[in-house]
């Protein structure tokens, strides 16, 4: 049951129409070739991949989940090996990895596109690949030339898969208190022992070999996150062929039953004189490990998108067909039974914020994988660290408000179905309990929250900020005086003005109280976060407001989502600065007793 | 794993220092000599049961869920069957029933303070005895003096269990097309024949005969809900003793597969020509069934409240334990390898959001249901003619802003518990899979806030909502003019008033355009429902105030909640009312085909 049709046609839109990727790449000598009909293309053949091979595989997946079948062996869902081979054999996972090794060097917003298509069909499925992309990343960054020679070429060609071995029993968000321990061997090597948990994919049937990267602490390593290495551990040690040989001292002991994601294992990893090899420098294992985590938080943003489309596609449909009451204005279709759902006012507002949250996200997510291209690949230095500064302010923006989102969005997708939303059959309820998850792992929400607040804005006095502001108040000046754009520029420069007084403001603050920065993050993050939402939905109805006259439906109809999103979803920070204005006085004060 | 303790202490304040019951049944001859001992002890009973014997099989009951066994047969989790059998023979069933029928008579205030707790401990149990109780109301109040003989005392004692049902599978919200049939016997009785389906509690192994109540169309019925009747429908018809009979042509056909409350029984139940019994007159049956479904709404506040509860006392234990991170201003436990998280301002956020809502919930669910012992047995008409147009305006506010408030507590909950939430084994997701439902069933909040905006403030040009108002400004004129009172008399009064401008608003708008009403109504609810809880709030801060001398902290906690909720919950409606009124323009102008 249940529907996904990939958005090209908004897909489009957001890389050609609005960022104009084709011209941007030209600034980008690795890309400078590439054509938007190439794109099109691309995208067109990944969305039939994601319809018709791995989204009839996620109710089915969710249904039968990973099974523990003892002595470290992990079977995944009915189907997923055989998608998974076919995955590989298309070339998808090399899709956005370095020629070098086999990748076909195509920049970063089109891997995130594929991403968007693959989880809106199966999140489950897609942490297999999408850990061991971030796995390539992480080498691709930090590894020595010839674990690079080793591992990229398997990584790139989807034989092997990676992982992330952060989190511990009594550790998650706070790594410095890790306690799995690494010995040198003396021959470069080194064994590692310790208990790692929550290790997506951590063991499973797809692939040939597992490529663990383990975050452990050295002997004589200092106390604290200063004392954190990052170990390469693969679960067979590549032999001399570079081919899977002697099997390595990492096993998985069991594996989590969870509320959503299911088909992905989620592994405890027993450690026992497992063979590794160290990644970066000794001691600095956190600073390699933050490639992957960024990558990792930029993958769930892409989740929480996926989620938020393939919903609003399913609850739409099911608002067209079912028959319930008539409009409060009269009926709608008198010759049936009842108007369809879609008549009432409600619905459609958890249609339309699904919708605009959804579009709102393809935009940010798509611009800010641009600005990751630009990072990487501008010619020119300062544009560079320009894209640098905007992706590390904006990276807790794209994991918390696109999870925040992505989960309000599942839930409405479920109310839109009622009764029927409940019922696992219908295949709602899943996208909720899948979602769930994008808030908590990679740093919970709010440690993303903490992230931007304390971090990213106040850690360098509001540069980085600055820098979005300043796209932000240009696009203002550039539109503030056409009549037709008050409508969207009015707002955006009111919480363009708002978040620079809250930020000076809590910053003011925070001189005082560090409990301040604290109290205001999760609010501020979502103000934050709806500037953003902003100034994307006013260049989106600009360019729909140029083209409306086209007569095509498409430009109307995100022109009405536009002015959707600015009276019903921006108010929304109205709650969100009294919230983070109030402080921490009435946190703090409370004795730990008085709970 | 998980633990659960009835909150005596919140409960007795909020029945004996906030609205003084023992004083209030006075005014009622049935109840009159009710003392504050006795409900003391009733309550410390009824907790005990539920900590003891309902809550160890809450995660159990999950994991295993009901059986449909074929042939119509459902057999409830384990443990079940023993733990109604001990409900009944302590005689829980018949707490709040009338002595007529072997019920112990007491008041409706009571019965519910039984029904959080059992509902903190396991609401997917609770269910079974909570529509029996649904469906003793609806026969005590319409049922003809031979059904009351021979259904209500088998109520009473839980010997036979109680459902509603009501929806089919083309219709939920609109009762008005439902389709099945019945036909008279003419010997008083009637065959029905038809499907019905999310029949909780509709069949399963914890009672030897089931009471379906059951809306059913007769042959010369006009459409819509003007011609529907109610019947009873027995699994077993009662023979001449009283006795389950013949077995009755109503069925089991198989039971739904959902996201929460797995434990209860949602039935599919088919009925080929099952002999019914018309309660109430022919086509009125939906006025009859309105006592039930009004019964339920107050049963899904107290599901919402009892969730509310046992998930904060949860996560409150989990953030004393649980050492990650250190203080942003500093060690807090230095002899520890990290801080315990409560430390964290974002943690107490969480922590005080379960708390205000818990606590408000209750003053509040527990003086609604006074209110309903005041409409049913105060002595004075115009006094039980107040209470019950205060009932009727707030039930929609108790279904739906404390089930969408269990919904986000039990998501502050589970995020509490960081990676750990997401894991089975914990015991919070299932807070959350069982919240959502309550969103949803009895009538969608989205249904609630019509009922409310539409039907119960519109409807009545504001009547209703005056006479709560006059509760709220009888209470700022009495305090408003005390100093130690003004932080929380100006943010209630500002409160009331933007209630009756934002309602004049709706209501001139609403008389051009219907739709205003649609696209209003469920920031409206949220709007009004913080109303409702700011007049608790202040009113319990008055108490507190008055006894924090006494050195008790539970007045220190409560004066410190109370602050909580002033400037950190209280600002949502700065969101709903712009939401509110930026009305349905946004919403209704964009056609169909644009979504």
């Amino acid at each position: 049951m249940g529907q996904y049709a990939a958005p090209l046609r908004d897909m489009q839109f957001v890389l050609h129409e609005l960022l104009n990727v084709e011209n941007e790449v030209k600034g980008m000598p690795k890309h400078a070739d590439l054509d938007a009909d190439t794109i099109n293309q691309v995208l067109e053949e990944a969305g039939k991949f994601c319809a018709e091979v791995l989204f009839p595989l996620n109710q089915s997946g969710d249904e039968e989940g990973c099974t523990y079948a003892g002595d470290g062996v992990v079977t995944t869902p009915k189907g997923f090996k055989e998608a998974y081979r076919q995955y590989i054999d298309a070339g998808w996972p090399a899709l956005g990895c370095d020629p070098e090794y086999g990748g076909q060097g195509l920049p970063a917003f089109v891997n995130n596109a594929l991403y968007e298509m693959l989880n809106s069909s199966n999140q489950a499925w897609t942490m297999y690949p999408g850990l061991s992309h971030g796995a390539y990343e992480c080498l691709h960054a930090h590894g020595t030339a010839e674990q690079q020679k080793v591992y990229l070429p398997k990584l790139v060609a989807g034989e092997w898969t990676g992982t992330m071995c952060l989190t511990e029993p009594h550790c998650g968000t706070d790594l410095g208190i890790l306690r799995t321990k690494a010995e040198s061997n003396g021959d470069g090597s080194y064994l590692i022992t310790g208990t790692k948990i929550f290790i997506s994919s951590g063991e499973h049937d797809l692939a040939e070999n597992i490529v663990h990267l383990v975050l452990a602490r050295l002997p004589d390593a200092p106390p604290g996150t200063k004392g954190i290495s990052l170990f390469i551990v693969p679960k067979f040690v590549p032999n001399e062929a570079g081919e899977p040989g002697e099997r390595n001292g990492i096993k998985c002991g069991s594996i989590e039953h969870k509320m959503g994601i299911h088909a992905n294992s989620t592994c405890v990893m027993n450690l026992d004189n497992a063979k590794g090899w160290l990644v970066g420098e000794a001691n600095r294992g956190l600073q390699a490990m933050f490639v992957m985590m960024n990558a990792a938080r930029l993958g769930v943003g892409m989740q929480s998108l996926g989620l938020t489309e393939v919903a609003y596609q399913n609850s739409l449909v099911y608002a067209k067909e079912r028959l319930q009451m008539r409009s409060l204005t009269g009926p709608k279709a008198p010759e049936k039974a009842a108007d369809p759902i879609i008549v009432h006012p409600d619905v459609r507002r958890m249609l339309l914020t699904q919708k605009a949250y959804a579009e709102g996200a393809r935009a940010f997510s798509y611009w800010s994988a641009l600005q990751i291209d630009k990072e990487l690949s501008a010619q020119d230095e300062a544009e560079r660290k320009e894209a640098a500064d905007l992706v590390a302010l904006l990276t807790p923006i794209l994991k918390a408000f696109l999870s925040d989102n992505a989960f309000e969005c599942t839930n409405h997708a479920m109310q839109v179905f009622g009764g029927h939303g409940f019922i696992k059959e219908w295949g709602m309820e899943q996208y909720v309990r899948d979602a769930r998850i994008n808030m908590i792992y990679e740093g919970t929400n709010a440690v993303q929250s903490l992230d931007l607040l304390g971090r990213k804005v106040l850690g360098d006095m509001g540069a980085k900020l600055r820098k979005f502001g300043k796209l932000v108040t240009d696009f203002v000046e550039a539109e503030g005086v056409k009549p037709e754009m008050q409508e969207f520029i009015n707002p955006l420069a009111d919480i363009g003005d708002k978040v620079s007084k809250l930020t000076m403001e809590i910053g003011m603050k925070a001189m005082q109280n560090q409990d301040e920065v604290g109290a205001a993050a999760v609010p501020y993050l979502r103000t934050v976060g709806h500037l953003v939402f902003s100034y994307f939905w006013a260049r989106m109805a600009r360019i729909a407001l140029d083209k409306q006259a086209s007569g095509d439906p498409f430009y109307k109809s995100k022109l009405a989502t536009a002015r959707f999103y600015f009276a019903k979803l921006l108010p929304e920070t109205a709650k969100t600065i009294r919230e983070a204005r109030a402080g921490s006085k009435t946190l703090m004060e409370v004795d730990e007793a008085l709970f």
